[in-house]
């Protein structure tokens, strides 16, 4: 039981540590303001408030900038094992607007992982719990790591029967 | 003969009038540098230049910001013919990455109009000619229009047979 | 504590109810043995067996078949709290293969439920729990519901505060 | 130029071959029904007469097969270049009904052909030419060709400068 205890808590500490690597590089969500709020294995937690230059003529939040959000805590679910993972297309469903000062919050959770390929499903909801938008995304892994683990888990990876 | 051509000289003009009422208020384009090149009943054609805060973690383009082309060039081609139209939802495939520094064409072009229901194709390419991205978004026209036509067109509207 | 309970109850009633209504009208089920194994509110799973006539050139199932199955689960889903709902549009991912004789399994979900508008996901595997495809459908209620509830469960729902 | 005559000779010649060696293998396509009009490169034209077992609980066209007619025009059209090519995912928007008598024509015309990565429209007409569904279907090439080019074919496509 204890390799598996161990395993696990690396997987968790695993996919903190590729949110750790990917976010200072990730200057698209800084300039956004989407900050990550969590990352586990297959999920992620992203929060972005609508901002006065992310509204569109009708004084809404642009679709552009949920779909970001989306595919952000896409991003950052899909690398969470540590692999590099690509998106390979996407879709949203649009479900109701949302206004400046919004906060959302966008949860991605892995609905299939299958060999190189996933599907993510990411759900924005305003401050007040309102579906903003679903999203599905489809990831596709490729070469690499998104970052080298320490080598205590490294070690411990290697140990399991 | 007369009616027609002027009709139709009034739809394009019309066009023009909708991307002139839209684009100043739309502050998520000013904010990406998304520029309107050309916009006419069912179509528009729009430009961004990736800049350095569009870079996801790999140094290239942001999907994020590649939807935000597609889906403003989708809402000038489907409010084009001046009905208040929104996105229902969109999808978007990722064909080839697009780098810091390019100059990206999103052409958006009405595959069916029907009823109040649309479907748009947008295709994004960039300075060489390479398909960067495909997207395909479903639109809904809701009351109202984008702009009051000025008085000669709307006269000119009533006349026809 | 007891109107809640028969609601419940009711609920349940009702989608079961559905699901008899629809099950005997949908010549295209029947035709491709299509069986209905379980309904509840925004739920409904459903089973398929393989047969030659479903094969494509490469002897596998052809992706219509799939397709079909996963529409009709979220058919079942949809329309399992008895107001009449069509689908707006559907997309699928082929995730792998399925074979001749094999035994297909569709669990369809309610994702969101947001005043007209709803997202299911229904996904398919095979007898082995091999996931096959991924599907996401968007409904639209419409006028009108699927079967008229018994006396004793709409005198049952006026009855709840 | 005469090679350039005889190979836009052959690629059509080719598309027919591949449809010839296809349709005869495609159980599916012929237990529904659906005919081949037309194959050409990247192109393809498939007709289905809506029958009695293809309708749902409201007397529809059952989405199902409206997907399968589309489905296999994309496949004729995604492999008439006699590169086996399988489909990714695909996704439908149901436009209007059809119904029982109506004589469906799909046409699939390539989107994108991009690397091993392609995307096709289908879109469906009844015999009014209104317009029921639109489809788009991505598809991925594998290993393999559909079918194997006459000598006289090969002859001329080795000769190519």
């Amino acid at each position: 039981m204890d390799w598996m205890d161990s395993r696990i808590m690396n997987a968790e500490d695993l996919a903190r540590q590729v949110g750790e690597a990917m976010y200072p590089r990730d200057r698209a969500a800084q300039s956004l303001g989407i900050t990550l709020e969590d990352i586990r294995p297959g999920y992620a937690r992203m929060r972005m408030t609508v901002r006065p230059d992310m509204l569109n003529g009708h004084a809404l939040c642009h679709g552009g900038f949920l779909f970001t959000l989306c595919d952000t805590a896409f991003a950052y679910a899909c690398n969470s094992h540590n692999h590099n993972t690509v998106a390979a297309g996407c879709s949203i469903e649009y479900l109701a607007p949302a206004f400046e000062g919004d906060v959302l919050t966008a949860e991605a959770r892995e609905h299939v992982l299958h060999g190189r390929t996933g599907i993510y499903d990411v759900d924005v909801t305003d401050q007040h719990g309102k579906r903003i938008v679903a999203f599905r995304g489809k990831s596709h892994r490729i070469k690499g790591a998104v970052t080298d683990p320490p080598p205590d888990l490294r070690k411990t990876d290697q140990e399991k029967p």
